[in-house]
């Protein structure tokens, strides 16, 4: 049964893992079907709407490819990126844009405490006016980045993991050390290591998250990974070394993200538009990272890894010393040798969004693939 | 016979009753297919383009997806909002951007004077390049809403009328009440009195147009409602009381809109650049509006309405007192009873704009709903 | 033999002669194909991403509507037009939208010695990911305006003086002015003189290129015009009179762009951020323009043309006296007579995109063109 079928992708944690293997396996099939040259139009016509809160280059890309892929016309809301809406602005405009569209992509992940919270009143509002019969259909919201998760990333993430050693099932007991390592920015959302230490610790990984202090985590995240890593008998971390995680693991993900309490102060100085203190604010914040510069991922912590072999993992684009920053997440040597896998691990995106589409509009997304592989049809047709 | 085949639609009162039903009756009928699940698609590939010299969410949705439902691409032509551009330069660009276009649906309602002319300029231009044979077909123009209609709104809510009263035959010797209401904003266009007044008063209905001294219409308008009531056997009559247009009506529609003296003045400002008078004028705007703080749809109004039960009518977004400013348009209640009439309200504008299109491209458009009927093509296959 | 087949389109120049004819033929055949209302598309899905790094209109349409006449959906990549990115970043982001992707557009005209090297980074990272497996398949790059070469408007000149002179090898011996002339603007960019110069001179035309001391092009187009003026039995000769290069000519190309030096300069100083030197640049190159307001397109010197009559030639928009400007490129009744003339030539221009499309994606495009001259369906059904 597709528990998926008219509904939304939010959070992974609120999906059970066959939900999730569906989802992958849906986009591995989309994968093969597309490297083949196949057509996996499903849609006559069909809107695919974004609402990007924050500038975004690839999964903007990733979305539109995704919609494209299964034949839906793409379509930008242009909401301002400053403004916190809500209550009768969001409800009315959720339906004002809902009359012929299936999919509904959200990225707002500036404000900790608000993007869930705004996709959640949109997916509300999608809900009534389809229970009122105003929309003849209920489009699905899918997360393209919130506060909380970052649900295309990471589910990309862990298909790259799948193919890197060999399919879900050899996660088990793999060591993934995700790790904060330092850039010269503030302010970069938690929910890419928040997503990813909720979703691997589901499949058996042994997760270390490393930070330094009062880089932590979301707590509602922390609780989750536990738990998940407790029922999948795998294991779930913390500590406050990049060189202690990197300890054996298989795979790394050595990546920047804010304090939770910048994140915050941030959120409630933007709202009330305070200026001069968001630029203090950014200054403390950077005066902090800066404190630790040799959280970078290179070659002597490299080696400290399974057979000096991790497979290293990043949502990209990466802060690379000496090539976009003086001091960065990652040094040129280690990125260099892993930059084409880092490409690969994003190519699963546009696929993950498309299976996310095809669970939440059709009853029988496995049929409908089955379809589309028997009829063969050459997506470059004359 | 056809009418509309191969031409444009700047303005309802251009166009005789026999067109108009046509073009409600074939929004319906792709209305019903859709909301069927079946496709409506008529173009295998094709352009509609859109211009928007004023920012837009909805009619833009509203373009877009209607195009989309036929099978046209959406692409958006990126004029400057504040240039009023004639001659050479429009004349151009329309034939620049006409050459795989079926239709172009243009917003430019924010100088008096100037939005309906400037549509004409384009469809001329238009007109002349396919004359001469430089574009193999001739795209239509649709008014998204200049400064003297709003069509794809009147005709929406003249369909919701429709479907709230029985029919269309049911509108004659029906009440409404089109009435100004206060806003806490300045310089919203006329065209949907301006629109409404005249279209309605087609069908029989007897119109009341209330507003404060100095808030009335463009007298070409006020003039073609007269005659049209005339014709129909309606009636239009204007007066200076919400509460007297409100007496017994069947419907209201209460709505602010800027003075016309104020509209022609701030084009001429916003013309000669003249930034500081702008804000003076916009001070002065304000402050007039404020001397009509109680003409705001509430209970006690609406409870004179026929049988206290008047539907209520808006074009969205209104300004709800207590909900988006503090003294608004409408009250809290009043509009939270109705929010969901609003937007099934709203819904018939992708259908209507559709509706258009077919029209003005099929010299047959019955034929095609019907042939689309029969096809009964899934929208989603797989 | 298709040699453009899963290759780029960057400059006429390195193509050759046999593969120009066959964009322009196949150009040809899906013009008729469009004008006849039958069906061009061969995409059931995929993208046709532009990337603009300056100000367009009608490029950008023309790119849109030929991606959209295939049946690829369009994407605009937002990069800012101000940055003059390399090496990683262009790299990565290459990738991050090539994974579904046909076709990549790219205008880069503003900075001379960049526009064209920048193209062919995006180039050779799409290749190096397609070599690595991770692109499935390996998007095209097709040059929308360079530093150096505009070949989508060359050869919709070359499409358009061929309809104009009966065909491609009536070309020979005729004799073409491309002429600086008079813009009370600076900056315009070198291409289009380039890109026509280098185009004609392979048909055996006799071009003569004039300009006033000190707006000389790029020395390596000079040299290439040159080149093929030899091969091809025609002539390239540079003069600094406008009537000069008028006498006897069968058309004229007179269009204002700035001198080498100053776009130099200018690249210069925007990498610079030097705003105050740009603002004086921008003041000297205007006063030294104003010296040569006598290089005007007007009927004066058409007269000196071969029987008075020969075609005007523009890219559009064209500065044109008394009506865009006080001083321009050309007088309003030279421009007047040839205005619709100049539509036809811009309206090839969409066909020059498809065409490139097709012959870069497939490897028969004949045949694919055959087969929908065959199939003959109509774009519009029901």
């Amino acid at each position: 049964m597709n528990r998926l079928h008219n509904g939304d992708f939010l959070l992974t944690w609120e999906h059970d893992v066959a939900t999730l293997r569906a989802v992958l396996d849906t986009a591995e099939a989309l994968e093969d079907l597309a490297r083949a040259g196949l057509s996996c139009r499903v849609f006559e016509t069909g809107l695919g709407l974004s609402i990007f809160r924050d500038h975004s280059t690839r999964t903007r890309y990733a979305f539109r490819s995704g919609c494209n892929l299964l034949g839906l016309m793409t379509e930008e809301l242009d909401e301002s990126t400053s403004q916190i809406a809500h209550g009768e602005t969001v409800r009315e405009t959720a339906t004002m844009v809902g009359f012929l569209t299936e999919v509904i992509g959200i990225r707002d992940d500036m404000f900790l405490g608000e993007g869930d919270r705004y996709q959640r009143e949109v997916a509300t509002a999608l809900e009534e006016g389809h229970k009122a019969g105003v929309l003849a259909q209920r489009p699905a919201v899918i997360n393209l980045q919130s506060d909380l998760d970052h649900p295309t990333q990471s589910m990309a993430d862990l298909m790259h993991l799948a193919s890197l050693f060999g399919g879900l099932d050899n996660l088990k007991g793999k060591k993934l050390a995700m790790s904060w390592a330092h850039s010269p920015s503030y302010g970069k959302p938690l929910s890419v290591p928040q997503g990813v230490v909720t979703l691997m610790t589901r499949f058996g990984m042994n997760v270390v998250l490393a930070h330094p202090p009062g880089y932590g985590l979301v707590e509602e995240t922390l609780e989750t990974a536990r738990r998940f890593a407790a029922e999948s008998g795998g294991s779930f971390t913390v500590v406050d070394s990049m060189a202690e995680a990197f300890q054996d693991a298989d795979a790394v993900y050595p990546k920047s993200w804010a304090p939770v309490m910048v994140m915050l102060e941030r959120t409630r100085l933007l709202r009330a538009g305070e200026t001069d203190k968001l630029k203090e604010l950014e200054r403390e914040a950077l005066a902090t990272n800066a404190r630790f510069l040799d959280w970078e991922c290179n070659d002597a912590l490299m080696a400290r890894t399974r057979g000096g072999k991790a497979a290293y993992l990043h949502c990209l684009p990466a802060d690379v010393t000496d090539v976009s920053c003086s001091a960065g997440e990652v040094s040129a040597a280690v990125f260099e040798r892993s930059r084409l896998d880092t490409y690969r691990e994003a190519g699963h995106k546009p696929f993950i969004v498309a299976a996310l589409i095809l669970l939440t509009r059709f009853a029988d997304p496995t049929e409908v693939v089955n379809r589309l592989a028997k009829a063969a049809r050459p997506r470059r047709a004359g």
